[in-house]
């Protein structure tokens, strides 16, 4: 029997994890459930009904696993820990500093119900997180390094379009090709945070707005800019349209440390993404562990997990034989 | 308490994993096992013991996890099960023809004695059967390539040796870089075996030797050597020893894949190795699945087990807590 998946929120993250679930032979997709009015989004599947949130409290019957397509700022911390009362649940939660609060509240939820949830999961936090950990157990003697982009990020493209005089923007966060070579060189060099990436910003701006001042106001941003090297580039709303309309993103996690009676010899291991699509990519992670968490829920496993805690076999729709004989 | 390691054979693999379990906090050498007479090894760590492989009858009591480092072809298929109804055990067992045979015969052992036996772990089969893994479940529509090299293959460098008239011998495999750029690039290229990789041979021929008859030998041996691209170069004892005695290894999985409506999107995923001791890594990777065999065992789990069926978080030796904090 096909797994039923329900997706909560349908921006970009929620029609990737759509695009997903609809290849997957084994999963069906049940419904889109969303805070607007639901007669008003259109979705890309057919013969599949948009819900408003409020009927997910009637159909625990009908949903095998619920996939949280929201933000980690405010819908998640307060979405993923109440739907876990209800159902197996996925999100991507995203900001490292708070995970130990989401995770306690997800825990108590998913295991007062007897659910399970499994944060975290896209491609960093998630694939990025996995590797690191991976190679840290195998190399405990080295250093970690993580590296992203070419690729847009839409935190400093939407802090930039807060900027007074600003119609649109686009912000890609692009790693520098010295520090990237010495990291895979086995050196382990100390890289500052301007050393390792640089930031481009193409910036539509609002006619008679001040450019300087705008170009200004974007490199001396704390957090999102100042500590880094970067170039704004003033160009019309139709070059933004046709040249950055697309969301690619990836980057590395390079880990290189040392093995031998005199920590001699030097190993690198390096887990790269290059994606055409960060929400589709995302969204097809946030799938697999879909599948993942329905599979265990039914072993009776219960709480809330992370990427950690998942044996990558329970990721894909095959056995156990098939698996070990085509990817062993 | 610390996790009491016992080592099977002491070649260059079993070296390997005596550096990985002296590096980790959290394990023990108890003692190294070889069929030969103990007292002719001489191993790297002060204060433990070296025992002929009988003292591993009676010594149930005093080791967690047996990592064998034996040769697949005649050691694995008779070891691994036999210790398996003692131990908890690991294996690096690398002829993928035969993973069916024996993981079934493993996996019959091991349910009877209660133990856990992981096999396959290294880095391929290893790390790189869980790269083509992952990336297969998130990019089921999508082509996996292995490349392996630049890097040592003792195989062939054995097959070599076996010639006659050749004294020594040292061959690397080396992936073709515009196959690499070809597959990187995404556009999914139909590769044969001879434009993946080309075979470079360093051999030292015995005084009088005929050289043209060894080198024609060695281009059109059957499966080793007939379909690859192959160079052999003659060179003294001393460039042999003084040039090419590391065992370096390394090479890349990589998956590309296609999401989207329209599948308009295409996605990379590379994991990649660069090893300057292929032993000792390949020691590490079996030293952080002993960990995981012993503290699955200690929670129930027993039989036959693959890198697939192992959560990344039961490999490294902090706890949950601390990966979320730090890798997650």
């Amino acid at each position: 029997m096909a797994i039923r998946v329900g997706i909560l929120g349908y921006g970009n993250l929620g029609r990737g994890v759509e695009c997903a679930v609809n290849t997957a032979n084994d999963m069906e997709l049940v419904g889109v459930f969303t805070r607007r009015g639901p007669a008003t989004v259109k979705i890309a599947s057919s013969g599949v009904k948009v819900y408003h949130t409020d009927a997910l409290e009637t159909m625990t019957n009908d949903i095998d696993v619920l996939v949280i397509c929201g933000g980690s700022a405010t819908d998640l911390p307060e979405m993923t820990p109440k739907y876990a009362k209800l159902y197996n649940v996925i999100d991507s939660f995203d900001t490292h500093a708070k995970v130990p609060e989401h995770f306690a509240n997800v825990n108590a939820a998913a295991n007062d119900s007897g659910k399970i949830a499994i944060i975290s999961c896209g491609w960093d936090p998630g694939m990025f997180s996995i590797n690191r950990l991976y190679s840290h157990a195998i190399l405990p003697n080295g250093a970690t390094y993580t590296f992203w982009g070419k690729g847009v990020s839409q935190g400093h493209s939407d802090a930039i379009r807060r900027i007074e005089g600003v119609a649109d923007a686009r912000q890609y966060t692009v790693p520098v090709p010295a520090a990237l070579d010495a990291v895979r060189s086995g050196s382990n060099p100390e890289l500052t945070t301007r050393q390792k990436h640089t930031r481009e910003c193409y910036v539509v701006a609002k006619e008679g707005a001040d450019k300087a001042k705008i170009e200004n106001e974007i490199k001396t941003m704390p957090n999102y800019f100042d500590e880094y090297d970067t170039t704004v580039h003033f160009i019309s709303q139709e070059e933004l349209d046709r040249d950055h309309s697309g969301l690619p993103h990836g980057g590395s996690v390079i880990v290189s440390g040392t093995t031998g009676v005199d920590n001699q010899n030097t190993h690198v291991v390096e887990y790269k993404l290059n994606l055409d699509s960060n929400p589709e990519f995302t969204g097809a992670v946030l799938t697999a562990f879909a599948r993942a968490a329905v599979r265990l829920n039914n072993e009776g496993a219960k709480g809330c997990k992370t990427p950690f805690d998942i044996a990558p076999a329970y990721l894909t729709e095959e056995d156990g034989d098939f698996i070990r004989a085509h990817f062993l």
